[in-house]
């Protein structure tokens, strides 16, 4: 068949597929149409184009490429970074559907549960060696909430929808004859020899399947639950064990490979097979749960009791426009508008749904549990996410944000350690990255006045973690004030962040009353002092001995002190007291000047590479946009002499950095913080400290904004005269009255109003 | 220390160690007292000398000899055959205390949660490569619910005794300095490489730890929790990984090997340390669960809530006398009465208990299950205990048996193949033996008016596993009438089990009201003629063209239609109709020649090799003791010419088979059916039918026997001129009235009554 004929078919399938809209949807605007998935899924965003719902338990999602794999001789593949989702948009080849991804993680896991549709006489004839399907950018489309591609040469259009905890499929096959649907348990996103540590696989009747995948990796003892549903009989199936057992046992009577409904090994790869007339559709339904596969199938059950694919994918658009629609933004351009909405999508990515539909999960313990008053949820890569995206969701989640700190809340009585979570991976703790930023978190919340938090039992938590003695130079940190560099690695970056979460939880023992807590913690906050060297002007690392280490390069990064950045741009990391900070610098002109000369600076390639996080992309001068540690940096000129600096850098940022096109994320989405950093500087305003109830002003990129709040509320941002070059604010007004600081409060937000911006092409100064 | 040295050390330290009994117990006679847990752990009997309670989940039992491992290549180690249970008498070392173990079966497994104190300055050096401790027969004790070693070199006394999901330690150190309690989740019983499939280890805080063993194996999906408290606090403790992960990931921030409260990895092998003081006990309780470390926790708190350990123990002993007290008899000598007592306790040590204390547990699908209106059993080894071991619990413990009956249809409701037991192995089913003998123990319940079974229900589940196409042969059995030899092994034995089960399945279907599933199963039940030559006189493998297999010897047996048996002694069974079998085999008078023939011939040494599982201590002549297949052939002679020589035959068989010794069993125990044809037959009468209300006479072994009914009705038995050689029955009076039939009904039994025979040392004839 030629392309041309190819292509032919595919418009005459696809215009009678699952695909066709019924073009409801009138009314309301449809944000959705806004949203591009495609956008960070070129080079190192790790997002991805499958379908999923707001902060929804499955990911389905398309595997492109061929697998890299951390190999058996101990060697990093380094292209393994590139696909912590799975997809690659340069990619010409899909292996297979999984319905677990993580959206812009800066480490690679999940990949869970593959399914793939081939014809027999093509790419499925052999399972033992699968081959990937061809396909092109012109024949795939993603939506939030859908996803579709045309698979060559086996001429089957795949889409996919999702409710919260179910993936709902719909194969079409261009041709009649032979189909088969593989179900490979044995992939894995950073796959190794030894991931897998169990599957298990039951087919309960003539259309259903449950089972469970055991792994380890990043998450040391991860089980996922799933249950299959096929809308079509299965004619017959089998499977085939690629590490085979080390003993069968009485097992021998059986011949296992075909049709026995009973499947168990390390490495599983099982596969279903049905007879298609041309055009016929196959649907497949697949539920996740993280505590059983009765948990699977009830959840399937309740959640999608129907074949009707539509009903599901439109339910999937509604409840995206419904959680998009709570800000509503204009722009001067069209562009501008995709890309905001794009950012607030990816911010609804991450943290996940992890519970049953009737709240049972799985917890850090691995027992089950039952969520009392609450929702619970997984996937908190915190030393991102304390930044902005909390944040973010005080104001437009406020209940989910509550959940998660009774999430993260579970996790500390659930942890051995008495720890909150430091990166909460599917009932783990992975460890990823310092510092110990849940305790941010709850303290933006009770600062804020959330609600739903005993704060007492929280300040509990919170002191827990922070004195234990074994975590990552904590031992150190207490005794000598700051982390000693021979003593635990990455020691300023450690004591510049622990230095601000025991003000975060000096906040919380306000809010508790505890006074003794309270004076503690804030003289543990002071231990960044300890590790300025003021004859270097720069924060450096320290010895146990008191003195600085030698030699001291303040562009190196690892084993500098640092982690994934430097002195200069992790340096400037004392966001709970901004002003002393500078004044140990030498004050507001010469810190306008530093951060300038940060600004502008050349970058040696010697210490990019040094750092697979951080790519040419995501850098200006040496002000790192792709990585987290200085997203509060552009908005500190606010503290210097030049305040108005900021409104131009946030600006350039949000020009340069984002962008509605597939290599629009200059670096890892890092589970929503890279977007919601452009969200909050888009409208405006930005989170420089949480843990306050401040937001610092800036420049926004909208011309008009409506947040519209849960509590009934309306906050909306109007930005007159804006314009590309408009980037400086010349005045702001809150409720028709001049403001006469450079932030806004939470409540300013909360109890509705207007923030009007006068921007300017040129600066007030 | 010298040896002389050693012993005085020992007595003293023992006189003032936990197992200093109180001396209460006075009053009802201490049947306790007549077991001795050593019978059958020397040689083939399978059996283990450790604590546990009346079909209790928990075993706590010493560990012998350097364990034979079923190596990398694939090599068989012989020896494994002989540590079923993990214990062998003639070894001289103990590795540690288990948790799990199978009382007397065919094939090892289990073997959980090793426990093993050491004193680091001895044994405990290298804890890499744990050094088994030295022990003697001298030093160790062991009666029903206690167990009691000393450990040399070391100088430990260890005790144990057990709840029904707890396992209670009491270790005594004869020297002040450095213990060290090991946890080994290495050990395995039949342990091969990759067994282990995932271990995992908190310790919860200074006293307490969870965790759990997932292995494969035998039992191929296998989980097993823990909670283990000890009685001091732990002082300092660690893990040694024997087989590495292969991914640590953030970990590496930590030292996990020494006090890091998480473990978690293939191969554990962790240790607790304290210091301890000349004489001191250090007490260790070790509870388990099915479904989680918090089941296993729970099970801990509710049974064990104090330190008592003698309390434990005296309440094991009671619990032990008040079931062993159901039979009271007398015998001629003392030893025959220990011999009784004994074989009744190995009756008592599976079913095993399997759920938490809330009615938890895992089901056969691996999700958890609540048990509604009955008690979950597990440890169903049916091919062996249907014959008589059920039967006896349908008159000792009524209650159980209906309890594991519906632990059976639940096992069906979560089978994916809709199939009963074969056998069931901790939610796992391992498909050892052939038949589908679950239908005997419900067809037997049913019959009997156990009450308490949906027999509609249970017919279902008769019918649905006894059709399953892909079931060993059953698709050519329901083709042909009979199994091919051509297409399924073991092809004879099958056809004459299937038959008899589908007369059980009739006899369900009768007490159902289902006549056409009765006439079309007692049809089945025929096909027992099918395998008959009567040109040989012998049952014999039959080919699908309807041809006999050639050549044909009916001394052999595997690869000649039989499984452990050969058309001798497994050709004779048809306990369902024995009258037809017999004219079949040419009439009473051959058949008793036949019958002498087998008791008397020579079986070659050749024959007897091929069978692991039989052993030259059961066999009389060609008739096999040691295996089950023949235990209803002694008491054939009742259809004979020659009726009294059954008595002759079961005197001798329970005069040369059975004993009072550590070599008291002739081969496996069989999880309780050798002991429980010892127990029958000691009563002087045996179910040869299971699904038939009736009991063969036989000629008792007891003077007198009272059974104490759960209907608070009384049987007793009595033999009238017992002797040794008073082996012949001359005539049988049941409550008074001469009984003129050679069996005796359930409800004969269950009304309450006498049954006395007189016995002589000639026969009536």
């Amino acid at each position: 068949m030629n392309n041309n004929l190819r292509i032919l078919c595919y418009v005459v399938l696809f215009s009678a597929g699952c695909a066709v809209r019924n073009g409801s949807n009138a009314g309301p605007e449809d944000y959705t149409a806004f949203v591009n998935p495609f956008v960070g899924t070129k080079n190192m965003g790790h997002t991805y184009p499958g379908a999923t719902l707001p902060f929804g338990m499955v990911q389905v999602s398309p595997q492109t490429g061929i697998q890299p794999f951390y190999t058996s001789d101990g060697t990093y593949n380094k292209k393994t970074y590139q696909y912590c989702s799975g997809y690659q948009y340069c990619d010409s080849t899909i292996y297979g559907f999984v319905h677990t991804v993580f959206s812009g993680t800066g480490h690679s896991d999940l990949g869970d549960i593959l399914i793939m549709p081939v014809m027999k006489n093509g790419s499925g004839e052999e399972p033992e060696k699968l081959l990937p399907a061809v396909f092109s950018h012109e024949n795939e489309q993603a939506e939030p909430g859908y996803y579709r591609v045309f698979l060559e040469p086996d001429g089957i259009t795949a889409e996919c929808t999702a409710t919260e905890r179910t993936g709902f499929h719909c194969f079409t096959f261009q041709d009649s004859g032979s189909a088969r649907i593989n179900l490979d348990l044995t992939y894995n996103i950073y796959n190794f020899p030894g991931k897998n540590v169990w599957t298990f696989i039951r087919v309960e009747n003539d259309s259903l399947i449950t089972g469970y995948r055991q792994t380890t990796g990043w998450a040391r003892t991860r089980y996922v639950y799933f249950a299959i549903e096929f809308s079509k009989r299965i004619a017959s199936y089998g499977h085939h064990k690629l590490n085979p057992l080390p003993y069968n046992g009485f097992y021998r009577k059986f011949n296992e490979s075909q049709d026995f409904p009973e499947m168990a090994g390390k490495e599983i790869l099982a596969y279903f097979d049905f007879k298609v007339r041309q055009g016929e559709k196959i649907q497949v339904k697949c539920a996740l749960s993280p505590t059983s596969t009765a948990g699977a199938l009830k959840n399937l059950r309740k959640e999608v009791p129907a074949w009707d694919f539509e009903s599901v994918r439109n339910a999937a658009k509604d409840r995206w426009n419904s959680e998009l629609s709570k800000i509503a933004v204009k722009t001067v351009q069209q562009d501008e508008k995709e890309t905001f909405y794009t950012a607030l999508y990816h911010t609804m990515l991450s943290p996940v749904l992890y519970e049953d539909v009737d709240g049972l999960y799985r917890g850090l313990d691995q027992n089950n549990h039952r969520s009392e008053g609450f929702t619970n949820y997984t996937v908190f890569s915190l030393w991102d996410t304390y930044r902005a995206l909390h944040p973010l969701f005080t104001i437009v989640h406020p209940q989910r944000n509550r959940d998660m700190v009774q999430s993260m809340l579970a996790h500390y009585k659930q942890s051995v350690h008495g720890m909150l979570p430091i990166w909460s991976h599917y009932a783990n703790e992975n460890w990823c990255m310092i510092g110990y930023h849940a305790v941010s978190v709850i303290a933006d919340a009770a600062v804020k006045d959330m609600g739903g938090i005993d704060v007492q039992a929280a300040l509990e938590a919170c002191v827990s973690t922070s004195t234990k003695p074994y975590f990552d130079g904590l031992d150190s940190y207490m005794k000598y004030g700051y982390v000693p560099d021979d003593k635990s690695g990455s020691s300023v970056s450690k004591t510049l962040e622990y230095a601000y979460n025991d003000w975060c939880i000096a906040q919380i023992a306000r809010k508790a009353g505890n006074k003794d807590v309270f004076s503690r913690y804030m003289e543990r906050s002071q231990s960044y002092t300890a590790v300025f060297d003021s004859a270097a002007g720069f924060m450096r690392p320290r010895l146990s001995n008191g003195r600085w280490r030698r030699p001291f390069d303040p562009m190196d990064t690892h084993g500098q002190g640092f982690i994934e950045g430097n002195a200069w741009n992790y340096g400037l990391y004392v966001p709970h007291n901004i002003p002393h900070m500078i004044t140990m610098m030498g004050g507001k002109e010469r810190f306008s000047r530093r951060l300038d000369s940060l600004f502008s600076m050349h970058i040696d390639e010697q210490y990019i590479e040094k750092n697979e996080d951080i790519t040419r992309d995501g850098i200006i001068g040496t002000y790192v946009h792709g990585n987290e540690p200085g997203h509060h940096i552009p908005y500190l000129y606010l503290w210097s002499d030049k305040p108005w600096k900021t409104g131009e850098r946030v600006r350039m940022i949000m020009d340069r950095m984002y962008s509605n096109t597939p290599d629009g994320l200059c670096g890892n989405d890092d589970a929503g913080q890279m977007s919601a950093w452009y969200v909050f500087s888009a409208l405006g305003f930005y989170p420089v400290c949480p843990g306050s109830d401040r937001y610092a002003l800036g420049s926004p990129m909208v011309t008009n904004a409506e947040i519209f709040l849960s509590n009934g509320n309306k906050f909306t941002v109007k930005a007159v005269n804006q314009s590309k070059q408009a980037v400086y604010v010349r005045r702001v007004v809150l409720n028709s009255r001049p403001l006469d600081r450079d932030y806004i409060t939470h409540s300013d937000i909360m109890q509705g109003g207007e923030l009007r911006f006068y921007l300017s092409a040129e600066p007030a100064e």
